[in-house]
């Protein structure tokens, strides 16, 4: 087991009626705040109205920020650095999903920083501090609520990229899991396999011997598994809908990647598409992880065996681990295509036209090859690529 | 699934070498602590040194305060909550295990109170503040450097009573698994009883449908068992005293109790046992655990058959659950034998005499019943007592 620091200094507030809460969380932090949010299906709901009286009821000033788009986007992030500063602003709200969470964690870098906010994204500086950032999440999916992560797409030249430091954990997080009962079922469908992802970057690591790390992500992935067959049935089930957006959250909090690192070369992979494409990015993931796995299993045939027994009930055939690990990829493919998402780039109407180019953008901010289970260069990427064609 | 708030606010510095950057750590929070710790182990393996090299390089101030024994005395708390106000003293390093951790939490309540600090305990009242409190830890057990549990025994009336508030979680943990190289076969393997227990608390829970939740704490007990054999094995496997270190920590900082309630019957059970005869708590568990499940378990057989399957791979009847759930009660008690534990009172030269004493003594500090699963009054917890004998 590495060596560790680890705190997930979000605090959550979990159940019905919870976003009634967000005034009296707020104004510990803040009397001026920037209200951060999507589209209009905030209004639509009245989660708007509900947040807007508690917000009004602890006398806390609202500046508003809409539109933030799936793949956030740079232009709206500096737009908001300015309203911040503009207006002596000190806190933000999000109020929405993972794009929102990033596009806040983003503003609220880049207020106090004197430089471009991109420079945190392109790995030319690193954040020391933040505006505090509060959630109400809408979605299951990005874990951005209690996460170091933010995810932030630069429109010139369409680059995705993302930045992990403790600074940008939100102060804290509201999840009524009610909220996600009107979720469309593929954008559902998205955010588990976003859950699903996050949990498997941390499984397929390259450090050994960590069972209670293995047991821990294997149990997460096997009540989302049982959970999404019975979100897809009944929208409306409050307990499935319960469990998988509090999975959403212990799977990318960092929980369960304690002494030893992640692989993440299938969400490099993916950003290259969604940058281009604007696929939902769980979709891309859906695409992604199975081509991914087909090309790397290889390298470590007993963990991805264990993957196919432990977490998809695979009977193991001892003498061709490669067969069952195979198994369990498929497994995985068929679960995806389950629930309703794309499992082929020909799924999501993505031909091969452009592999190229999305392979030669796949790297880490400093150059390097993607990946840790196996270090994947260019030539790498565009087999994986054309996998999943 | 219940509404829950959830912050684990300690700071995990996880890993080999981690004592040495204490310094480091503490002077964040003060220039002038009480360096809390129990016996003379620390000294002869030579931690005390390590620690106060690292204080002294960070120019940090040292009052002292040794002595705590198992089961933490009311006595040296007052005299410590003393010491630190007539010292001035604003922070409080607790270098030990469990039993230094819960002292060091009480007198750290302690300071800033007018009243007794045994109010808390005995529900008078409740703790606003605290001083902060650092830990270097030494036994994987109680999981106190991240829980918001201290558990006190009282000389008057030897009365062992537990409070339980977030405001007393620790500021930092410093975990470096090497330290508990040196424990003793037998102290290990109390540890480990204590951590399951702590888990088993949390997993015989009586709100229905959590999937998620029964899942981590059956990949967390499965990981501990693994690895307890190793241990037991080897009692210098870094790995698997990693794990179990690690687990402990997750065991009782309230992550798998999120959204539900646990049991809780077990421990009250046992703190009578361990208040009057002075047993190790973990031992004690280990005798009251499986007499508790033999009294409780028709409450609630398919969870019992649910525990014996999933952490002990019992082959389930499905038409006779109950002799399934029963394998699994047998099971643990076969594990705890394993590792070395007393699985009843005789094994520990514990007689029949003072049953009728503990069983009335055995109550919530309200004068409520135990447990959650099922209440148990003063006849059930006779009874339970009987059963171990």
């Amino acid at each position: 087991m590495d060596n560790f620091d680890f705190l997930s200094s979000t605090k959550i507030i979990f159940g019905k009626g919870t976003e009634n809460l967000v005034g009296e969380h707020v104004k510990r932090y803040a009397r001026k705040i920037l209200f951060h949010y999507g589209g209009g299906s905030i209004k639509r709901t009245g989660l708007y109205d509900r947040v807007m009286r508690s917000l009004e009821d602890h006398g806390i000033e609202v500046v508003e920020l809409g539109n933030v788009q799936p793949n956030p986007r740079l232009g709206l992030v500096r737009e908001g650095i300015d309203l911040c500063r503009r207006e002596g602003i000190t806190f933000i709200l999000a109020v929405g999903g993972g794009s929102v969470i990033d596009s806040a964690k983003a503003i609220g870098v880049g207020v106090p920083y004197s430089g471009d906010v991109w420079d945190f994204y392109a790995g030319k500086a690193e954040p020391k501090e933040t505006l505090p950032v509060g959630v109400v999440l809408t979605i299951a999916a990005a874990g951005s609520e209690a996460s170091k992560s933010s995810v932030i797409t630069n429109e010139e030249g369409w680059l995705k990229r993302g930045i992990n430091y403790d600074v940008i954990r939100p102060a804290f997080a509201i999840m009524n899991p009610e909220l996600t009962f009107t979720l469309p079922p593929y954008q559902t469908a998205c955010g588990i396999a976003d859950i699903m992802a996050h949990i498997m970057e941390r499984y397929f690591s390259p450090t050994p011997d960590i069972e209670l790390m293995d047991r821990l992500c294997e149990a997460t992935l096997k009540a989302v598994i049982n959970n999404a067959y019975r979100v897809m049935d009944n929208p409306e089930d409050y307990s499935a809908r319960a469990q998988i957006m509090r999975a959403g959250t212990i799977a990318h909090n960092d929980l369960l990647s304690t002494g030893r690192i992640g692989d993440w070369a299938s969400h490099q992979i993916e950003h290259e598409i969604s940058a281009i494409y604007d696929l939902a990015h769980g979709a891309g993931l859906a695409i992604v992880l199975p081509a991914w796995m087909k090309y790397v299993y290889k390298q470590n045939v007993s963990r991805f065996a264990q993957f196919a027994h432990r977490v998809w009930d695979v009977n193991v055939n001892f003498e061709d681990l490669e067969a069952s690990a195979w198994a369990g990829i498929q497994r995985l493919e068929h679960f995806f295509r389950d629930i309703g998402l794309p499992i082929r780039l020909s799924h999501a109407a993505i031909g091969p036209d452009r592999l190229e180019e999305m392979a030669d953008k796949c790297r880490m901010p400093n150059g390097d090859s993607v990946g840790q289970l196996m270090k994947l260069n260019r030539k790498d990427v565009l087999e994986i690529y054309r996998l999943a064609l």
